[in-house]
């Protein structure tokens, strides 16, 4: 059992087996929220303006008030204080149903949870030796509105992951509705095409990670020519390379795809120094601030 | 402030102001999870089997487990007792998680939750008057895998409701993202075309309502060809006769789409007046059981 080691509601430390929301939370009836998982090292969240900007632009489309982001930076360091490792969920919902049903009334006062878990078991040798994964069966919806937020309608990615049970097996890749390639289970996707960097656009479905982000900024910076666009099956057969990033797991290079080989290349190799050499440095400022 | 009057978690009482479900539920975290909204009248739920039914096809569908029937019929009957109108919502979720992320344990055990609420201040003349509705801009996506079931991914329906604050509107008709008419945002939509009763297909989207079921099964029992296909915003336009329909509120007349006046029809009326003796019916059936 993978259970939270501290919890916040609100800000308010509660024991974590006690820890609760009303049943009248709109967060438990539609989903109606937000989240955010968020590594956390020598005890500061990592990435953390990713994060809160992502939760921030959640927060303009579903129409919820953005908390204070010098509350959420301070309930976030309080939580992940004393750890050396640590992942933080942090959720921001609609709160309480004012009324019965979808409407909403202007009253309703968002619900802020932080739950801190010990940091899990991942393979470490993945960033090396990569991962195998498999195309999911199940297609996204397409919905911009919804498209790029972390919001709490996970349906979807349920479903997908119950496709598989091999554990060998690391992640599935989605395609949407009308057959673009859009991303991971829990993952984005980059592919190397014709040497070019090129990772799905997220206007239509699928989230827009801060690793994703993260990586197509350190591309940019070291003057690779990285581009989001549409892609689809055919994209995926012919890429050179492919690799999946994720807040937690950084760069995983797809080693195996539906069962045939797919070798790291140098242009992922490349990135995981760029990116680990970045996270070195901003952890090392950290640190010192 | 509308309330709850009473809860059952799992089937025991609970006072509705301390009503919680752990953060660690997954119908929090996710959405993963069924509900349903069920019409109670002189003590007793109101089309409890289709309800039941439906509840039964999203357990199939999302891989819950299916509560035992009369354990569910005890408990809403229970809940209900000593009412003469009231509304009771069931949530059926996955329980709390056993691990963090979408994946599943088989360990999971599922969460119940009844909550009773007053019979609202519905406009009772809607019924006879006919309603004003509108477009919604926001198009629904399109997932076979989740359409018809009443589960708690319900981010669309909350932000097609805030497209509007006008309180004499009282729905929207949403379209998907293919540009097929699917519903209201809580109510399902037949239309009247030369003739015939019409009514969308939802095997990529939408919820397959309960009232919607009962009309189509009074329609054929009446002999009307009641029939379920693609439809769009030209037969919305073309349509004779447009009526909504929802669990709680029956068959409302749609009087004016979008400012346009559209007049109840005579095949609306009859199905009125065939739903009304059908519940009547089932209600002296009942009271007698």
């Amino acid at each position: 059992m993978e259970k939270p080691e501290a919890v916040l509601i609100d800000g308010e430390p509660v024991a974590a087996e006690e820890a609760s929301v009303s049943v009248l939370e709109r967060g438990f009836h539609y989903g109606d929220g937000l989240f955010e998982t968020i590594a956390c090292e020598a005890g500061r969240p990592r990435l953390l303006e990713r994060h809160l900007q992502r939760l921030r632009g959640g927060c303009e489309r579903l129409g919820l008030a953005v908390p204070t982001p010098a509350v959420l930076e301070e309930e976030l360091a309080g939580i992940a204080h004393g750890t050396s490792r640590a992942i933080v969920k942090l959720f921001l919902t609609r709160g309480s149903a004012v009324m019965r049903g979808y409407g909403l009334t202007g009253r309703e006062r968002p619900t802020r949870v932080a739950l801190r878990y010990p940091w899990p078991g991942l393979d470490e040798s993945a960033q090396e030796q990569g991962i195998r994964v498999r195309l999911a069966s199940l297609r996204l919806g397409e919905n911009p509105a919804l498209a790029g937020i972390k919001h709490c309608n996970r349906l979807e990615q349920v479903l997908a992951r119950r496709e598989w049970t091999d554990p060998k097996i690391a992640e599935a890749l989605l395609f949407s509705s009308s057959g673009a390639l859009v991303s991971g289970i829990a993952s984005n996707v980059f592919l190397v095409c014709d040497s070019k960097l090129v990772t799905p656009l997220l206007d239509r479905c699928g989230v827009a990670g801060v690793m994703r982000g993260l990586v197509l900024d350190i591309a940019a910076a070291a003057g690779l020519c990285a581009q989001e666009r549409r892609l689809d099956a055919a994209d995926l057969e012919q890429a050179d390379e492919l690799f999946l990033t994720n807040a937690l797991t950084g760069i995983r290079p797809v080693r195996e795809l539906e069962g045939a080989q797919r070798p790291a290349g140098p242009l992922t190799r490349q990135l995981q120094r760029e990116l680990a050499a970045h996270l070195a440095m901003r952890g090392a400022e950290a640190g010192r601030g």
